[in-house]
């Protein structure tokens, strides 16, 4: 099962080639990581208040078609792979059913002073329930 | 006396409208300030290590004519008012000594549990060496 | 008559002094009036279409407390000022019923060619239909 | 041969985790291949004005230790691999010699009308100049 949520382009995301600037869609990323944990019952903020921090090690999008200004986006994500410190979400940004991008993060666990640590129990239960896996 | 140093516009600052996003004149104002700090010996990010700290209060943009991607762009800043408790520093911003925005950003001084503190009296001493008003 | 909308803070939003970053707020008010006409059957994007661009000529925020990660605002937006050229829209940003933030933006009308023009008789009737003054 | 350009860390650039947000390396990526084009007679906007477009195919960050406020980082870019519609830019980003992250985008040649285009000759030249391979 994956998770979907919904984003209205601004005029601030775009850029003179009118469109959707390349950078902003790892901030897509984070929204749609956010709104699926959400929508678990653990919060990220929640997380964070309990002493765990999700910290990015790698991030990667394919850009297939363009998004412009006023799309309303859906962002599609779900866990490729879990490991006892490690997560691989993937998200896909799709515009009325059609994918304009794919890609994915790599988050590590780790505590209040920055060292690596076990990720939640609870976290990687939650993340389980949520699956997707890369197109291409 | 003014300070000024120079910003080149990156194609993220730029919006479909082919000119740099409005909302990003409070982003130069900042590297603006910054950097006129810095000039004076007194890096804000020192002021933040001996445990003061500048909250944003009010701010304000003009924006004359727009500025475009890879525009090398002039930010000249300086002190307009400084009391006890608050600073407000203008920044203009020029391309080829044209004025393109003009503004000004109310920073109010806190402590590390941001409650409202008297301005460093180093930091106050380095702001008056610096001076500019606004042209309208 | 005001407009309200919602909006959730993401983690790219915040600043290292764990609050939403002041220069985003110009980006909240975009998203704050393209609401308001897109919930008046105007999208801005329309208007673009039709060939009426509205560009920003002035901006101004004031910042009462801050917003925090995750948090979900509530932008409120009404008109206070229209003439043949110019618009003024106020927005306030509430948390909770809380004013956060409050400002304006002052608009020109410009045609495809970045000339004054006259605002879309259409846009100004629908403008009308919201009001809000500031509160300070 | 790389190319290298410096780039100091604003207030904005930064989260609530006290370091540089992830999303924003991609538009550090832009800056230092803009600059690696320029340091070769060859603005990427002169490129724009002869009808030659580049769009972004894929990005990709790793990500080692964080980068933070006021950090002046070095941004060093080369080519990696370029055939006649596509260019692969990888970028580091080091402070005081240490790698903090690592990266590359691939980048498409298209027309006005967003078709693909090959390569301009004279660019393709230029990014020869250049050559910088992956670390990991």
């Amino acid at each position: 099962m994956h998770y979907d949520t919904t984003y209205r382009v601004s005029y601030g995301d775009t850029d003179q080639m009118g469109v959707v600037y390349y950078g902003n869609y790892l901030e897509f990323f984070e929204r749609a990581r956010t709104e699926m944990l959400r929508s678990a019952g653990l919060p990220y903020a929640e997380l964070e208040r309990r002493g765990w921090f999700l910290m990015v090690i790698e991030a990667h999008c394919r850009y297939h078609a363009p998004a412009h200004y006023d799309d309303l986006l859906t962002f599609r994500s779900g866990v490729a792979e879990v490991s006892r410190v490690k997560i691989k979400i993937v998200t896909q940004v799709l515009r009325d059913g059609v994918l304009l991008a794919e890609g994915y993060v790599i988050l590590g666990s780790v505590d209040r002073d920055r060292r690596i640590a076990r990720l939640d129990p609870e976290f990687v239960d939650i993340c389980r329930r949520f699956t997707l896996e890369e197109k291409e």
